[in-house]
């Protein structure tokens, strides 16, 4: 409290420039952190992106540099050109969404983080947290990419990339599980006969279709003396991608069978909370067609041998959110603005 | 209509002994549509059941067996006892519930049966329908078989019989998807090198751990001629069970292979949910600790070795329900009673 400025306003949100300014939008932050970077956009009320900063995750300090970031970005917008009335965080692992803390995330070395409070406390706005792919599937079902997907109830996004997870939204609500767990789909087994997994257990989903496992398969084909032309340079779940399309066998072998447990999986979500739409994204999803083809290819020949899937599963189930989107900082938008809608009073019956 | 009475009641209800009496108890009817066999089952205000009448589930007529047994159960109440005032049907495969219909019941051979409205006309009282293990899971979370288990927000039933599927309760409200398919956990994939499905598919959670396919691993084992009392008589799953708890062998490492399927099919659950118990109920469980002891001993071994099942799969997250339970009479007890009281007048504001 010893750079408190002489307004009263906590330290930070005196150094804002949009609070000092007239209202004019009301801007909100989406604040995506990720395993590896921690981006922060600033969002218009046309749920534009205005502004934008990214910083290196770090694996302890999360909260100072989450508040780097949002500065950076708040910065990239002209003094009175609006003010900032919330944040939102959408981070992996356990969230506690009423005590606004991140738990148990497996990237982050910080046990249990408070992050919300104290970013609340260093802005001067309110701040709230959510699950990553939870956040993610909230904005899908508010502003799905598709203008056929709004009358859509029951969706889901599949995070694909360092990790896999799953959110999901049901009748308009999104699925957090009793302790904030729900949809940890990338620590169901695929196989149990398979690799083993980070989480100590062998044949997760994430053992054999994230980006590391990916990898992992490429790396082996190599060093087993496979002709491909993986051999060729660095192997990474993108370059595997890369070289199945451009036909190379080995790494077109890889991409049908993780596109195949891909498909399981999407078969499982679909089965299992009666979705109508599973949006993928993620790092891995970058690959495109190379990725999502076999995913598909899958999921085809399960219809043709199977009436149940033909009718639960049909063709169209699946969407890849584009590339160039950032389903995640703006589905932490989406969090912000729902938690300050819940602040504000009600009109009477 | 030809029978229609003098009073002006459906033909059927004139032949309802308690609606002519004098109301005393409210009873509903609680009706269980099984592949096999549909049990009716009276209930009184405090779900007692006073009532039970048993008929073999027919290929077609599936109405007129569900009203036999209707009959049957309420004629074993006195007359003047009390009154019918509604029904609940519990049937597997596809529900419309708002439509009172059931659809693509894999055992039962009518495409689409408008069954609820049908019973209504034919017993004079509100009848509504709902999927069988849901039905069970709604019936699980008001009345939970152990009373620490009225605290917990989010639970599934997982019916292991002739077919298996899971009825889910997240916060109180139960899961049926999109099109009233939620919960088909029986058809997701277990072992991507499985055998065949009845569903077309192959390796599904049904071709491994259901009766019929752990008879089939019986019967192979005795027809390669391998050292088992499964060899002395007819082999069924409860067979395997038996053999499986007096020691033999080859039953034993059935009966552990069925469990490890099962024990992934919880974490399944209770990842993809975030669930705080799954109970377990159907033919299979009546097998009692033959058939839950290999599930529990594969789950501590995934404990064993991960941290995240330690904490999101605790120990004690099985509750089995006694085989002298009737969860899925029950559940459609509990379908009527909520149905009854959506169609009251509510109370003002």
């Amino acid at each position: 409290m010893s750079q408190s400025s002489a307004t009263g306003l906590p330290p930070v949100a005196a150094s804002n420039r949009l609070t000092a300014s007239a209202a004019m939008t009301a801007f909100v932050l989406g604040i995506d952190v990720g395993g590896t970077k921690t981006a922060a956009v600033l969002f218009d009320e046309a749920d534009r992106p205005v502004g934008r900063a990214q910083v290196v995750t770090p694996r302890r300090g999360l909260t100072d540099a989450v508040i780097d970031a949002a500065r950076e970005a708040l910065a990239q917008v002209p003094v009175g050109a609006g003010r900032l009335v919330g944040v939102g965080i959408a981070a992996p692992g356990q969230i506690d969404v009423a005590g606004g803390r991140i738990r148990q995330a497996v990237n982050l070395e910080e046990g249990e983080l408070p992050i919300a409070g104290m970013v609340q406390t260093a802005l001067g706005v309110p701040c709230f947290v959510e699950h990553d792919a939870r956040a993610a599937a909230a904005w899908l079902f508010e502003s799905p990419p598709d203008k056929d997907d709004y009358r859509m109830t029951h969706i889901a996004y599949l995070s694909m990339g360092t990790g896999i997870s799953a959110g999901i939204v049901l009748d308009g609500v999104p699925v957090r599980g009793a302790a904030g767990l729900a949809g940890e789909i990338g620590h169901v087994s695929a196989d149990p006969n398979g690799p083993s997994c980070g989480c100590g257990l062998r044949g997760c989903l994430e053992a054999v279709a994230a980006g590391p496992a990916i990898e992992r398969r490429g790396r082996a084909a190599v060093e087993a003396g496979q002709t491909t032309m993986l051999a060729d340079g660095p192997v990474t779940a993108e370059a595997v991608f890369r070289a199945a399309a451009a036909g190379d066998p080995v790494a077109a072998s890889i991409a049908t069978e993780v596109g195949a447990h891909v498909a399981r999986a999407v078969r499982a979500l679909v089965l299992m909370f009666g979705l109508e739409r599973v949006y993928i994204g993620g790092g891995v999803v970058a690959s495109g067609d190379a990725f999502i083809e076999p995913i598909e290819r899958e999921l085809e020949r399960e219809r043709a041998s199977s009436s149940l899937i033909r009718h639960a599963v049909p063709a169209g189930v699946i969407r890849v959110v584009p590339g160039d989107t950032d389903p995640v900082a703006h589905g932490a938008a989406v969090i912000a603005r729902a938690g300050i809608a819940r602040m504000r009073p009600r009109m009477g019956p």
